[in-house]
């Protein structure tokens, strides 16, 4: 039962609208989950009509959605509108107001407004003071602001950044999107944990041996490599979506499951962790390999590239948790660009059993491993020892395994789920300003170092340096 | 790598042998795992010829075994021979030792002997005392007894029958086949618990809330009732079948993998079990009812079932084992005739999460089930907690599921592993005189009381009363 509202979407035109907000936003819709009226205008430099911006929707939508035409276009019709910001002027800016002031008035709307900020970080301080100025950070409903990462490149800038936007903004009206958090597998953290009372016992420093988080993309840079080159590895993924994965895997209980609790737990686990050393660091870059059988060139050579750059496409890093769940826990955290294949995965390893009845026997008794997949198969798959049929004691490991598409189908897209918890106001899927500064405060140690960058050919997991980190390869397992 | 050896079976055309033994045996060779000669001597009171024998056992093979007909015809010829035990005489057993050294001579067998006792029990003492009488309780190799239930029917004579038994071999000769134990899962128990880290901290009263142990039958007591109705469902399943299962879930890890180790801890778990309640012991016997769209009829309308018998076919039954481990959790075992279908399985009940974070969202959070099944489908699944997708925390129960048939086909008859075992040597997997007299110790109090029969209809899971014992139904939920 969502209230009334008005998506305010800046970036209108732009690719995550495209790929992402505009089906998000029209599933909800045909699913008649949009209970109440609302309307999406959207907002860029182009000047489109109306009519305009709906065309090109329902264009877009036709590729990225599962698209019924007629409902396409009636909802189209009846929700899309489009308000040019042209030169991005404070006058563009009152134009804006007085439009939404209009809109809400003609179709009853109560004032809630959720603003989108799709938008490069180089437009967005003027965006928001503009904004402000223009009284859109308030309104008759509620106003919530939602931005996209990057929320800082360290923690300078993020603390930089959260206090500029407190000026026009409290912490409670900004949605900040990891959208990493809004993937089934990774809210079902909390229910695994929490909701099943046999993983808790298990949960410690007396039953884990070691914590692996990996997040691998098979694609190379791309056409981001002006981004990324200044951005890297760390601050691309570790820094946001990893230790993400990572409070809400070490994170005790939490008092209530909302927002504010759990963000409470979250921190304190980053509050928790030892000071990096930054020999537990592997920087590492791509030279040119074979992915899927085609050959892919070096990271250097990519368009856009500066010579003898040494940003990282891969980063592995170790760090512990010191408190009395987790001391002595290694969490070894890894992620690169062209990898063999694309996984998300927490692989918890539990300790070999303290005394193995069956190792006279001529059997190797591995560990429990659990995987908790997040893409591209939601699912959670445990390792465990079974007896090869037949006489004697031969040990083999097999999986209990767990798929959610095969229950559920395919699983609504991360933005639909948080899209709608932005107008429910409810903000346990997004990330605090305090969660970005104690990262960025985390990962400090290797940002102003330069440590090594080891090379690594496309198509392999990464620095064979890794393997004094963890042992590598049970984590990258099919299911 | 099995020693030269010859099985001497008692019953060779019974009906033990066709089903069971003959296909056993042969899959043995077939799969080339008979290594070393090995001939089997069929005994009974028929008067066969060897090659009389070898077609009536081929015949026996087309029914029960897949069967290669140019392989068993070779077998046969080269395996299989039969003396008559004419008139169970002193004189026929003479016949018999002769026969048998005969036989190793001029197959160059070392001695070492299976004396495979597949006979009524009034067959059974005359038997073994004129076994020892001709010398056939030790050869120049090993001599090894094999013993099918019932081990008695009660304490006093079953004591009675392995001191009859000890007279005449020692104990470390004496194989009782249980043949439960020979089903891989059960097998597989003793890996489940002792090769894998993480069930042992959550296997104890403070995670677990309630073992429950099942086997149910569709069928009813078809032609058995003469035998049947003199034992009822605690003699022929409860006191030994679910009795073995029990002590192998409830043990503790042994000091090492062997007969002797194992059997020590299972002994201890008997022990440990507190004296029976009758009020937790419910009776039932199954009327009239309709099993599988057939109407079927009660058990007093059976065929050779005495008028007016108050044998049970059902029986459900509550016990404590009291030690620091189990104290104060219940161990429900059931069993009974013409349920609505075939099932073995141990069913481990999890206590609930101490707080459930998610109550408060309207979530139903029912306790994590583990499931061991041993037939039909032999195997393992966890019952857990998922979040449902879609925004908020809507909570579901799934199942983490392994079926060993997917990875491993067609699993082993339990009497192909339990003969190999024999030659080998090893008891791990049968019962012990100290288990089955110290389990019929347990049941004393059940046996020496009238206690009350309820009556069930075929084809529903038992006297209503049980719902007392345990909550009934998730125990027999598909996997």
């Amino acid at each position: 039962m969502l209230q009334p509202h008005i998506y305010v979407v800046f970036g209108a035109t732009g690719d995550l609208m495209q790929r992402k907000l505009l089906p998000a936003l029209y599933d909800m819709y045909k699913d008649d989950e949009g209970n109440g009226p609302y309307l999406i205008l959207g907002v860029s430099r182009s000047s489109l009509s109306d009519d305009d911006f709906r065309t090109n929707s329902i264009a877009s939508l036709q590729k990225f959605a599962k698209l019924d035409e007629d409902t396409a276009t009636e909802w189209a019709n009846k929700t899309l509108f489009f308000q040019s910001i042209g030169k991005q002027q404070a006058s563009d800016f009152e134009a804006l107001a007085e439009r939404l002031d209009a809109l809400e008035a003609e179709h009853e709307l109560p004032g809630n407004r959720v603003i989108y900020l799709s938008l490069p970080p180089s437009a967005f301080r003027d965006s928001i003071e503009h904004l402000a100025d223009a009284g859109l950070n308030s309104s008759a409903g509620w106003t919530r602001l939602v931005i996209e990462k990057p929320f800082g490149h360290d923690l300078e800038s993020a603390r930089a950044l959260n206090d500029f936007v407190h000026q026009y903004y409290s912490e409670d009206q900004i949605y900040r999107i990891d959208h990493y958090l809004g993937k089934e597998t990774v809210q079902n953290l909390l229910v695994f944990r929490f909701a099943n009372a046999i993983f808790e016992p298990l949960w410690n420093r007396n039953q884990i041996e070691r914590v692996d988080i990996v997040v691998t993309e098979a694609l190379g840079v791309g056409s981001r490599a002006g981004y990324y080159d200044k951005s890297g590895a760390l601050r691309d993924m570790l820094q946001n979506h990893i230790s993400q994965l990572l409070t809400l895997t070490a994170m005790e209980a939490p008092a209530k499951a909302d927002a504010d609790s759990i963000r409470r737990e979250k921190v304190k686990v980053l509050h928790s962790i030892r000071e990096l050393n930054l020999n537990d660091v592997i920087r590492g870059q791509y030279t040119a390999g074979t992915l899927d059988g085609e050959e892919v060139q070096g990271y250097l050579d990519e368009d856009g590239v500066p010579e003898g750059s040494t940003t990282e496409t891969f980063v592995a890093l170790r760090l512990f948790v010191d408190n009395w769940r987790w001391q002595g826990v290694p969490f070894v955290l890894q992620t690169g660009k062209r990898l063999p294949r694309r996984l998300t995965r927490i692989a918890v390893t539990f300790k070999r059993p303290p005394v193995t009845l069956f190792d006279g026997l001529g059997c190797n008794i591995v560990s429990n491993v659990l995987h908790i997949t997040i893409q591209p198969d939601e699912g959670f798959s445990l390792g465990f020892e079974v007896k090869e049929p037949g006489s004697g004691y031969r040990v083999q490991t097999q999986r209990l395994a767990y798929k959610y598409s095969e229950d559920y189908g395919t699983l609504p897209d991360a933005y639909r789920t948080l899209l709608a918890d932005v107008v429910r106001g409810d903000s346990t899927l997004f990330v605090h300003a305090e969660e970005v500064e104690t990262a960025w405060k985390i990962y400090e140690p290797v940002l102003n170092t330069e440590t090594p960058i080891h090379t690594y050919p496309a198509g392999t997991f990464g620095p064979d340096a890794v393997s004094r980190l963890t042992r590598r390869f049970p984590i990258y397992d099919e299911s």
